[in-house]
């Protein structure tokens, strides 16, 4: 029986994992503590709420977090988080716990949850990509994750895909999150002239519904997306070869409407020694608990 | 004692190898053979002089080739050799000489000679890029050559790194090998409006000599280049986060002329994170036994 704890930039999810599945979880907010040691309190106190209603013991604690970095056990800079220096949220968990804690990067851990339990299951090479408010990767190949040399590999939506393209948030410029995260589609939009009153709600489900009533900027805004992600994928490929892409998260949510057309800008992207060798689906497990599952995986390791 | 055999587009070099080092060599013409089995021929010939000069017996066969497919053990569809159609290379050899006999790609071969007896030495991830008619790679992870599911991982030259950019040898547009291999920089000499009579001379040896002359397309040549490669071993940084990356091959052996805007682009064009952690270095193998010692390593995968 193991904890696995997913760290969002405004909610983290705390689940107890067993065979599996998710059987139990709490929420804690990510803002509005005093400082990470109060956080880490709160986590630890859920924690201990969750083990509480179990029947068997906690074998150890799981945490996928944005910039994490494993090797060290530490949350490093991360921007969407309220702390603005580096936190060792491992150690600092399993002081409080006296459970064997994992800190790992929240894209590898839900790689590792779509791998172990997911449609990744049984694979020898997979990628898997988290498309939202950022763009996230996991690779496993040689039926391993890859953590690269400093714990800090698969940061796709870090890769040039446009040389100076739109700028990033990470400082640089045309990275693929600046053109296929949340984000990114809705500049696309502006830049597509789309109608202004759409966007005044916030994230992509708002141009996903102008698109399915006939929008054109809205469906130009998710074909232009396919292609950039689309030759990001096949980047990606070119790499690791893997079988099969994992896509997760909600613009991957949007069904045919981003599908169809990455399928076909995909396909055209890729090498021919590629072609019909690597499948491309979405993620097989549910929305709420693949994150908690990825974070329990990160133990397993 | 190992037999390393490096197929390339018009020769062939044969080589024993003992305790890493290239102990006698023999060339074959891969050209000008009746077919596929008159040239299997030609190299068991070669394998049997080089193992009657030997004290001890030949327990391996190790073969690097453009396009092969390790896990198949074949020569898939390769655009620079004599056979336009798969050639099952190491069962063909293996047969004739009796002798178990791998086949690995050229580039993942370099790598792994790079790994094991190079500039590669002891480190769990790295990444070997060689620059020469094609842009080549292997990757090292986890301490694990990276073949990928189908044993075709590693085509970093076939990222696309311009969309809708040059055509490439490959059918596809924008790949960076069609920037940074020697017909890349000769193109883009061209376009710089550089002296033809420069370009009379095959290769890129004669716009390194121009360049150290003053000549400004030539300088310019070289610093384009750097930024196109610099952005794509950044990408590649951004999937599996090598400790280093060695360059081979003639482009890199042009010293500072590459080298110094190439430091300049690839650490600009890297994520924060990776920044001050990743070396850039060239080939510690001489040019002659590298390729060699690479095809003889794939025999201890």
């Amino acid at each position: 029986m193991i904890i696995g704890i997913d760290i969002g930039g405004t909610t983290s999810k705390i689940g107890v994992v067993k065979d599996g599945r998710v059987q139990a979880t709490l929420r804690v907010p990510t803002t509005g503590h005093a400082d990470e040691h109060a956080f880490a309190d709160a986590l630890t106190a859920a924690v201990k709420e969750l083990a509480a209603g179990q029947q068997e013991a906690i074998t150890g604690i799981g945490i996928g977090a944005p910039n994490a970095n494993q090797y060290a056990g530490i949350i490093e800079l991360a921007p969407n988080l309220p702390w603005k220096h580096d936190v060792p949220l491992a150690s600092m968990v399993e002081r409080r716990t006296g459970i064997r804690t994992v800190l790992g990067n929240d894209a590898n851990a839900a790689a590792l949850g779509e791998w172990r339990y997911g449609a990744g299951q049984g694979l020898h090479d997979m990628l898997m990509v988290t498309l939202g408010t950022g763009v996230g990767s996991g690779f496993i190949t040689n039926g391993q994750l890859v953590l690269g040399s400093h714990g800090n590999a698969g940061e796709i939506g870090h890769m040039t895909i446009v040389i100076d393209g739109r700028e990033c948030t990470c400082g640089r410029k045309g990275c693929l999150e600046a053109y296929v995260s949340i984000r990114g589609l809705r500049r696309t939009y502006e830049e597509l002239d789309g109608d202004p009153a759409i966007l005044e709600e916030p994230g992509v489900l708002c141009i996903a519904k102008a698109a399915q009533q006939g929008d054109q900027a809205a469906l130009q805004t998710f074909r232009h997306a396919a292609r950039w992600l689309g030759v990001g994928l096949a980047n990606a490929v070119a790499v690791t070869g893997p079988a099969r892409i994992v896509l997760f998260g909600g613009i991957a949510r949007n069904g045919e409407l981003l599908m169809a057309p990455l399928r076909e800008w995909f396909q055209r992207s890729l090498l021919n020694i590629y072609h019909g060798r690597v499948d491309l689906v979405a993620s097989a497990l549910p929305d709420d608990d693949a994150a908690i599952l990825g974070a329990a995986a990160l133990t397993t390791l």
